[in-house]
């Protein structure tokens, strides 16, 4: 078989395994990401081995990264951002700042230098939106409070988690912890996602009309994609992720009229290039690395305190909303999904994670987003009917409207 | 700049490269390939060498090309096929015979040998369905007959290029011309593609409803794109081009009920990965090479050659139509476009064309897509008007219905 084939046969591979662990997933009732990644773990090296990564496959992950996060930025409106009240804000900050102490506790404890333990600390973090969004919406409780609280908390989780992992890349591509080093760096990606953010979103909010106007039939696609990339190589060159350029310009794209028209053109691509992402993220998994008992022990360690530590920590940052509410918000916060997973992807690229830390905290992210949508179901359903009066709005949601659901 | 950054960079060029120059080419009322392929000619080596082409982006190009036969393919259908007329069968043989015969002689007379000298050949023949189709769609000179002739030979006309291609590309791929090879290299070509066209369009007809059912949001597109995949991979495996089983694979597409949805959720995919295609191409042309007298002189002899053998060609096949329509049919398959242009890329890849050939093939399709749409206006537009009755059928249009317009 020649090298043009053997690269299309390793499409083919990716392409029908996502679609076939996808489809499992969802019928065990689990997110068809944890059937994605489950697919890839089993062409890959490890198990079947029918599955090498070559460097198209890379960049076809990266582009399914990239787009992924677009999208997640595309369903963040700054506005709403702004609007949230207080008590999002604290569930966020506290459910960023507890898991990462706790995860950079445990990484000292286990032995890594400090630059490497905010790394893996960083991968603690993040919430995924997409997976608790979709539990709640099956469960038709988008509109309680505690749901309303959950996505407005995970928004500002994946902004602090984005420049977490901002901080904590360039500094390990440094020579060490160096404080100027810090401060630079920290000025650098505050700077840039702060001027996207806000300044972006304005001149967009202004010139979106003249995005109406029908140059081509694709051109508001076209021109957000061309965005996506612009930001996403913007923040690589500034040694930021990639993928939070791309958050940005989601976040900005999210301003033109035409959001509703792109999200619904994002998703056959999305649906065409974001299984590479995953795939290739379970492929390189060596499950032989899980196998051992301390490493599965470590596996348990670390997935109870990513689990504890959003309990806590948005737990404590829900408690004006009474203890059951609290509780929910603090389960609902628990699974970590794309984002811990691009975490350990790009510690796996800078060589700051071996293998075995690598499957560790894919696992992890795995079993959180396995662990999580079933009790998040149970407590939903056993919690009381709640005032569903679409004007009820709590003294600390002043402001949240129906777009506020992210 | 990091390696990842500089793989980004390149995605970002090619990307908005694209745009710029599909929207320049739309303003001068060009074809927007031809905006593509000349911004990529710009980009590349030869003018600005702001991009080197690296073998992620080669990936990207080839899922482009896969993606856009597949598209073709779906526009495709073997029912319309069959019920196509006699002419539109004569003008698509001999749309072919011809201008493969006066492309064979050039090459020979230009000193290629045999095998080489038919590969350049299959570049003379294929005419772009899509550029001819979109200048009547634009006319509103859809349902003339001329205008069915013109579509329904184009898909004859693909069909019989692709089989072409994958003669050429064998015996190129081979020791030399040997009769009993040639032999089993059509059995081989005309059987995959018989069996796919015939056999499964049947199968798919019938299980089109089971992918009715709701698996998932995006179903029907992941199955057809998997499937794509797949017969782009066993193409490539039996040493035909990957975009024949593309082709091929949106043939089979074509026959599900979710046709149009399929369409539809291909645009937003092909927006974003067709480009890549096209840049690339372009930027493989060394505009060098086409500076020297002698080489200008070829360009503007095969540009010739190919643009009259479609005319004598088709017009011969059409010539039942009457003068006029029969100069109209000719005219309108004069453009060549994507498939020649894949002829071109396949042939350089597999160093049968040096750069010099490269470039003259290029620079001939792009000339042929240039000149005929204003010529094709011109006729439609003093062409008397046509009874417009839907139910008319000259007699050798018997069966031709609506959806014979492909």
């Amino acid at each position: 078989m020649n090298h043009a084939t053997q690269i299309l046969l390793s499409l083919f591979v990716v392409f029908v395994a996502a679609q076939i662990g996808a489809e499992l997933a969802q019928r065990l009732k689990l997110p068809a990401v944890v059937g994605e990644i489950a697919a890839g773990c089993v062409v890959g090296t490890s198990v079947l081995g029918w599955l090498k990564i070559n460097e198209p496959l890379e960049v076809l992950a990266e582009i399914g990264a990239v787009l992924l996060l677009f999208s997640v930025g595309l369903e963040t409106r700054v506005g709403d951002l702004k609007r949230v009240g207080k008590a999002a804000t604290l569930v966020g900050v506290l459910g960023v700042v507890v898991p990462f102490i706790l995860g950079a506790a445990w990484a000292h404890f286990s032995g890594f230098p400090t630059p490497k333990a905010m790394f893996v600390a960083a991968a603690f973090v993040a919430t995924s939106a997409g997976i608790t969004a979709r539990v709640l919406q099956d469960l038709g409780m988008l509109n309680r409070t505690a749901s309303r609280v959950i996505l407005g908390a995970a928004v500002i989780d994946d902004i602090l988690a984005m420049l977490l992992l901002g901080v904590v890349t360039a500094l390990q591509s440094g020579k060490g912890v160096d404080v100027a080093q810090i401060l630079i760096v920290l000025v650098q990606a505050v700077g840039f996602v702060t001027i996207i953010a806000l300044v972006g979103t304005k001149i967009m909010r202004r010139s979106s009309a003249a995005l109406e106007a029908p140059i081509s039939p694709h051109s508001p696609l076209s021109i957000c994609l061309a965005l996506c990339l612009g930001l996403a190589v913007a923040a690589s060159y500034l040694g930021l992720a990639a993928i939070i350029g791309a958050f940005l310009a989601g976040m900005v794209a999210a301003e033109t009229q035409q959001r509703h028209t792109l999200e619904k053109q994002l998703q056959p691509i999305m649906a065409f290039l974001v299984p590479f992402f995953f795939v290739v993220t379970g492929a390189q998994v060596n499950l032989k690395e899980l196998a051992s008992f301390p490493v599965f022990v470590s596996l348990v360690v670390i997935t109870i305190l990513a689990a504890v530590g959003k309990l806590i920590g948005c737990g404590l940052g829900a408690r004006s909303l009474g203890k059951q509410n609290a509780l929910i918000v603090g389960v609902g916060m628990i699974p970590r999904g794309e984002v811990g997973i691009i975490v350990a992807s790009l510690g796996k690229q800078a060589k700051v994670f071996n293998e075995t830390t690598y499957a560790l905290i894919i696992a992890m992210s795995l079993l959180t987003s396995v662990i999580a949508p079933p009790l998040l179901g149970k407590l939903l359903k056993n919690a009381p009917p709640e005032e569903s009066d679409p004007d009820f709005e709590p003294s600390f949601l002043h402001h949240v409207d129906e777009s506020g659901n992210g």
